[in-house]
């Protein structure tokens, strides 16, 4: 049982990482407006969140830049128009989506207002996310590692994939769970695992959650209370399908008086209902349950969600057959 | 860390009891439809649930029968109505809360269709609850006590309360957590407190959670993990203010085979999605995150969103000042 100093206490080493932007941007395609993301930057800056994930830098070659809003590809100049020079303790990141990126997009850390490069990687994709790594780390950012889709991955060859890491220069190995599968009680393993990597190669470890099971906010302190350090939160949850651990519901939590959930509570009135007003669905529903539940990833729920059915028991029955 | 074993088998002592017409009433003031409630006892017994809530036997001299549905009284008769004689491995149970209730309104168990007399008090009403209790127990009906609020209570308290329950002829003793304030981490530690008591006087435990900071289905498998074998659900979370632990979710965690969560999700589609449709409201929302927070009773919250605002800033201002 966790020290119930834990609770009334704080952890400096945790750094708050809204991933608004970039994971609520697949719910609508990126297409947030310029006073969104101004008033997002200000809104951080004020609760005191450490990182804040501006989208993905994803590859125009890869992708149509008509198709989407301009924080899937997060030029350099854009994220300037929004933060200036970024005197401020609040930290910037972009995510590079391995297969989907082009490390040579990324300029040295020198000429950007970008602080720390997320490379995101399913578990067979690791020369290439560690080669994205040691671009990244030797332009001068700071980088950190999502491997993806875990619940679907041996406990062997996530072991072979910490080890990898672990030689890199990477700073934050993070813990996803990408389908919403995973129960504290499981999580708590996979920290343990984590862990014995991140003490040995003297990493930082961080958790990426998903609310399919009404979970991403718990499993987030769970690991948390297991000493990740690195908790990535969105706005109200949004993210692609059940969304992520809500921003509000771990600033809430978190005792380090440099953190402070009012200015939260006021962007989401002021900002983040509208975009369910206009139609933007994100959040728990029964067909996230269910691919959750059937450690899936989630595309067919949010296709069942997009075609706006309400035929939950014959979707569920789609997967039985 | 708890065992691997815990996920993949069952413990057979679990007993899963839907309180959805007992806290979803407290959302439409206890207007189901017979239908509802008929398909509800129906769904209930394909999804193998072992216990079925069937709302409030409230006094009608504190009440006015006109002015909440027959759910709010649940007589032998409506009650009755729904189940016959009841030839089903679903046992059925009502609520008597302490203040609100009038034991003579209790007919022997031989004569009734109950068999389960839950009794909800605060904690300075633990006399009147024990004299509900024995008379209860008399009659030959099983009991059990949710000691409410608890989150407000000093844990001295809740020792002497627990001391005094544990004398009585009391079956299962409830864990409450009627603010939504509860964090995983302390429900373990609350879960030991009531342990201690569960197994002096071998006694059971419940546990009702609340889902305002979407920790309902957390905290009742932290505590199923911890040992309490009585978890409480609703369909869809229904419950006052931002609901209870979903059965969708509880049923697709608990690996008992004799528990089948696709009736639950038929139910929902057919029945519960309609409720919302026609404005019924519960859920989570920010207003609930605030008096969880805050570690206050919902009722402000409830009237804010009763009264349909949208301030949610202005709302927590309203605490703070």
């Amino acid at each position: 049982m966790k020290q119930i100093e834990h609770l009334l206490g704080f952890r400096k080493s945790i750094k708050v990482v809204d991933a608004t932007l970039r994971d609520g941007g697949l719910v609508n395609d990126f297409y947030f407006t310029d006073a969104f993301v101004q008033n997002l930057y200000k809104t951080n800056i004020e609760a005191g969140v450490d990182y804040m994930e501006m989208g993905y830098r994803a590859s125009k070659k890869v992708f149509d830049e008509s198709k989407f809003g301009k924080w899937k590809f997060c030029s350099d100049e854009h994220i300037r128009e929004i933060v200036g020079d970024n005197d401020t303790d609040l930290k910037i990141a972009i995510m590079a989506d391995i297969g989907r990126h082009d490390k040579n997009d990324f300029d040295q850390k020198v000429n950007s207002p970008v602080d720390l490069v997320r490379v995101a990687a399913y578990i067979h994709q690791m020369p290439e996310a560690i080669d994205m790594i040691e671009d990244a780390a030797k332009k001068g950012y700071e980088t950190s590692c999502n491997i993806m889709a875990i619940s679907n991955a041996q406990e062997t060859d996530i072991k072979a994939a910490l080890e990898m890491l672990g030689q890199t220069p990477v700073d934050c190995i993070y813990i996803v769970d990408s389908f919403g599968s995973i129960y504290p009680e499981e999580m708590a393993r996979v920290v343990d695992l984590y862990m014995n990597a991140a003490t040995k190669y003297n990493k930082k470890l961080g958790i990426h959650a998903h609310n399919n099971q009404q979970l991403a906010f718990a499993n987030t302190i769970e690991a948390c209370g297991d000493g990740v350090d690195w908790l990535d939160a969105t706005y109200n949850s949004m993210g692609r399908g059940a969304g992520n651990c809500a921003m509000e519901l771990l600033l809430g939590f978190l005792k380090n008086p440099k953190y402070n959930v009012f200015p939260v509570f006021k962007f989401i009135e002021d900002y983040v209902i509208q975009l369910k007003k206009d139609g933007i669905v994100w959040g728990y529903d029964l067909q996230y349950l269910m691919t959750g539940l059937l450690n899936q990833h989630p595309r067919s729920a949010i296709q069942f969600t997009k075609d706006k059915r309400e035929d939950y028991a014959e979707f569920y029955k789609e997967f039985l057959s």
